[in-house]
């Protein structure tokens, strides 16, 4: 809260009753639960179940209700559909936090035509998350191409070399497209952390 | 210049003729040389030597003149002075584009009370820099701090399992302190340009 | 015994069949049974469960019965909910070797007022026992806060850049505070003896 | 020779003598020397020097003369200048084979209007060695926009992340765009040896 | 299909229900699907089911039927029976395109006589598929006898140093018989899919 | 200062002109200086040698003067003669601190003879440092045969799989001698920073 | 057969099928089978597992009955009991090749007493097996107090840096006790080769 | 001496001085110095060289003299040219014990038919030595091929993937031919230490 991005719990490694007690403790407050898979979610008590607006794609849910959701200017840019995921999970704290955001589908960079189609919609937004895996070269080829800030989600999303994320994360960081900035693999919650950041600046700023 | 970003020459692997050649190809066009170590800019041409502005500690050279520099709210800060040729190439690259920016040295975390010291200056920047070597503490106790985006710089600053920057690098990607958003080890001149790409979503935004 | 550190079983990767034979075998020695997960446990022998005071949590069990608790000294700073279990092996060994340690939980450096409320208690500690995982950031921040030796348990909490826990194991080793020493990944049990090799030193010298 | 590939020297590792001892045994036949540095070239006796046609740029060498150049079909894009000592060695391997084949250079993805403006030119080829560091986007995005076989060639172009080639080449092997063969870091040698094996195979098919 | 490489779709990571909706989507185009485990084909709508033509062994479906297979010239080598999965996945999708290729089984190193008695029949071939695991000494002894393109598929099989399958990557990729070409680690399909871009090299050649 | 360790100046890395700037700001404050290379010294102005005692085999220095010596009671154990560097910037470090410490070299493991020889010395130490590279098994023996508090510095000593030290860290990290504690690779300073901090420690204590 | 080792299949990665029929076809042929773990060995065909003396602890089975033993003068030492697996492994191939072998338990270097008690039984020995985990201190030691070749067989007992087995590889490799030999992680089948070639050229050099 | 192998000293690392020290208090015992390079050796005392019998190749030397040399029955092949340095370390360590040693050069498995025309020679060895870098293939052709134990010695020889040597190492350790032993990467002595405890054991055998 004090520096401006939600409060959020990281569920995966906590116990369902050690979660119970977060959300029993929670009162009025309103929180971000995320990695809560559906196996996770569903050993929890049933008073806490439904307390919660869970979505099983991105392991994430909100307790104390939604709000209504402004427009951000952020847009969220997935690679393959098994990449979706992890952009949603961006999505749904940006939802927590109050704004709206577009997720565009299946882009990768080996259908070039269909990131070329789409170009104008996403020069057209003032941040850009970007979530890739494999080889994640959309990061370099996207952010040549638009003036916002990219912000790449590298994603586990791979096998052989690219098992686990790391090629994905060192095209991020390596891009010959100044200006990237990465987080962590498979961190959407921290790429909308980021986006807000920027927003928060923008407004400041004015 | 498409992108919102500076022109840079990348010199580090170029022959001293090949940098000779560029910069008489230059004409009128103003270039930023990064990673010219005063071996290599020893090198050049007298006819290219005369033309650049070149700074020793940061490796960088201006080629074609510098411009009056705008405030930018940039803040860049510095763990120990190892890092500070890292911090030097980010603030060169923003002289370089026109902006002016703070560089706070010796601030590390083994001495927190430095860093407290000048927190206030830190508040009150919209973007923060930071630059750090050996175990990069300095990233998530910053971003706990302040509101603005953080942009990490991991240094190779380091020796034994940080030698060469990589335990740097993943302290500031597995920050516990959401929104830290990363940059290639030593990539001065990539914070810069990703600083730059905010600073022109500000104002489109306005 | 020997050496000053109690005598523990590390049990996974042991079979129940082995760890009922090491138990029945014990006889009227106390013994320290680590990595004793909650399903291991459940698949002993009821006999061997009957002698056992397990702690699920940090998995871990003790055979022959407890002993009147000494004050100790020793301090466990837990970064994360999440690092509690490793903090608990580290308080469980320090309880089989009869001495009292206080946990402190939920002090990591993203919220640094939280750290900050609780020093003079660290402060007090003769010996300090740091627990972190994901960053590691912790090591660096307590150790340039306090005079007492710091032993840095690095967790393997944490995905992506920090699953398994070396970048937290990395940020120790390579932390600017000097005198940070450093055990294995989630080696709670490693702490502690170490910590008592210290107090036993500290006796003998007296 | 017997498998349909050149009959090659790695100078790297030999002793000036060594490489004398080779050369002055190699009477009539025809030899091509790589990875023959200016510094190693300066040290070889005169009588060597003289029979070699020496590059410094790529570090080969042609013993036995030259001979008449075929057209090959066989294009040869690098991302940055940084790559052509590379796309070189490809070249004159190539060469001394009998064969022809164009240098496409700076067509790096971060600016892809140059990549597309020669993209008939690419499309045109039998065969495309593609040669790239840092973060290898360029092998997806022209492999995804050609026929032909596309072979990779990751460079040590790069620093941070990249230095060494790991980047590149995994982004070569992670590729999501199918049918991506990849050769060793800066082992432009054998692209071209697996491009002349391909070009055989043509002829012997027909 | 605009490169010359049949659509596939990859199977792992994508729900049951993602992939009866890609299935009934699919209208009268041909689809293969690859990574489909037993498990995940099990899970998958009986419509679905219906419509599929699955091999366990390789993880691959075909839907919308079969062709008539044309002769390739292209072998399949596969060094040890847990190498098959992999070579089989290569099979399948050249059968997908219409195309016949041999698996040569079990011809690894260690028993050099049983390969040297299939050389001829290697030695027709017009391109290679090499599969193996563990060391992956097979890419170097089949690329020193055969003229035509060897393209080496390492695979996972192996444990310790071998496990993951990268001893066998580096093999390929450090293979000092010239000309070597390598794809990702388990990646038949890929393997598949750069034999298909050369055949069709070829007829455009012609 | 402030947490009981001496005030270090990491040198390498600055330049000649940097480190004389410190001399000469120092006053009458004494200062370690370590990673002074014979090379850096003899770079360093006239003034400033004469102010430092330089010491080649460790690259300390003491500005300022020594102290008189008090025993410790710490022992430094090295392994072979290449450790011999490492143990000394320990034994200079304590020195500058007032503490003198008596360092026994050459007992390595494969000799294990002489270390038993030995051992009755290094049992009346309270704290113990042992310094070895290659595959660092002297701390394991040593930690199984004595009381005290031993705090391992694996070197960079070997090359193959034990180059930069890695190897030996490992084998420090997971002893099977319970209460090893472990610095980065190379740091003596550390160590001996960390024994200063028990002694503190011991004396608080009393 | 014919390099001096017996046949053995390696059953990890077989479908009970394969290895049902590799029974069946084996006729009067002994098969080792390795790898066959107690839940693949429950899979198998009631008339495969008639045929099979299967032992769970080293998931080793020996089809066509055992033979006579000859006493080897192989001595294997294994460092602590979660080292059994592998130890076993290695006697029951030279059980299977018809040598008998003493398996030396719990004898590691945490507890130097326990081993030096057995150092006259060790000497005896003709080749020396060891097995260890952990850091593999036991491997240097060992070999520094013997005189006959010592085979050093790393496992992958241990967590954190030790998971997986390479650190203690790396000691094994490193080790500064000269002429110790080592094979790949957990590869107790490899050891008991190793072995017995050198058994053979014994009888050979006679 | 005690465990069979000869007293050798490893140089590098060392000054001048030490070895200088070294070589003056040997007295009438001899010395095997290793990692001696033609730099290091070229600063040595006068009277230190004179003393010396130094292969600038091996970077070895002879102290106090040579002794004549017998039939040792061991064989060293080295895949290629660049391998002769690592093969002759290990034929001066032989010849220092007083063994002579055949060394077999340029056999590599690109060039099967050489390794073929020889195999009688191998097949007649009671030991092998196999030295190769890259993908380190010779070590499970030649292991497939002969009865005797192979030793492998993976050099660092290579580039890319093979720099440093970890690619051939993993090769020698993945080897599909049961028994192959492996020493550390460019290891020539430790081999040849190996070598000779395998002929000691053979006499003590007789
Ligand atoms: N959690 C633990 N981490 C590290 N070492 C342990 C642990 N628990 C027990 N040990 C040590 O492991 C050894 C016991 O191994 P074992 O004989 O296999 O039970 C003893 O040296 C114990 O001190
Ligand atoms: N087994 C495979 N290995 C590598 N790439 C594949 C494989 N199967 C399909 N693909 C490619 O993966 C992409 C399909 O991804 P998706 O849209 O997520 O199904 C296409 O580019 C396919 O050509
Ligand atoms: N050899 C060393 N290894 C690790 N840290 C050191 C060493 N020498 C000095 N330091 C620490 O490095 C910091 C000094 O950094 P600097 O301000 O760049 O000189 C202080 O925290 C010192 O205590
Ligand atoms: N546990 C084992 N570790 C290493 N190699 C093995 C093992 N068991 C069998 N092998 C070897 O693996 C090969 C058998 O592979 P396969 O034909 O797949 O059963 C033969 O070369 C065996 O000698
Ligand atoms: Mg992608
Ligand atoms: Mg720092
Ligand atoms: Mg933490
Ligand atoms: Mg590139
Ligand atoms: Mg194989
Ligand atoms: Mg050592
Ligand atoms: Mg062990
Ligand atoms: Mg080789």
């Amino acid at each position: 809260r004090r520096t401006g991005v939600p409060e959020a719990i990281f569920c995966h490694g906590k116990t369902p009753a050690q979660i119970d007690a977060i959300a029993a403790a929670a009162g009025d407050r309103r929180l971000l639960l995320t990695r809560l898979s559906p196996t996770l979610h569903a050993a929890l008590a049933p008073e806490t179940r439904a307390l919660l607006d869970h979505d099983p794609l991105s392991a994430t849910a909100l307790l104390g209700g939604g709000v209504p959701l402004a427009a951000s200017g952020i847009g969220i840019v997935a690679a393959g559909t098994s990449d979706l995921a992890v952009a949603r999970e961006a999505a749904r704290t940006l939802a927590f936090a109050g704004y709206d955001a577009e997720i565009f589908a299946d882009v990768g960079v080996a259908g070039l035509w269909r990131l070329m189609a789409r170009l104008d919609e996403f020069r057209r937004c003032r941040v850009l998350i970007a979530v890739a895996g494999m080889e994640g070269a959309l990061f370099s080829v996207l952010a040549g191409l638009v003036e916002a800030p990219v912000i790449a989600v590298p994603t586990s999303v791979g096998y052989g070399v690219a098992a686990g994320g790391t090629a994905a994360l060192h095209a991020a960081l390596a891009s010959c497209a100044p200006g990237v900035v990465v987080v962590n693999i498979d961190n959407g919650f921290g790429a909308a952390a980021a986006a807000l950041k920027m927003l928060r600046a923008y407004s400041r700023a004015m």
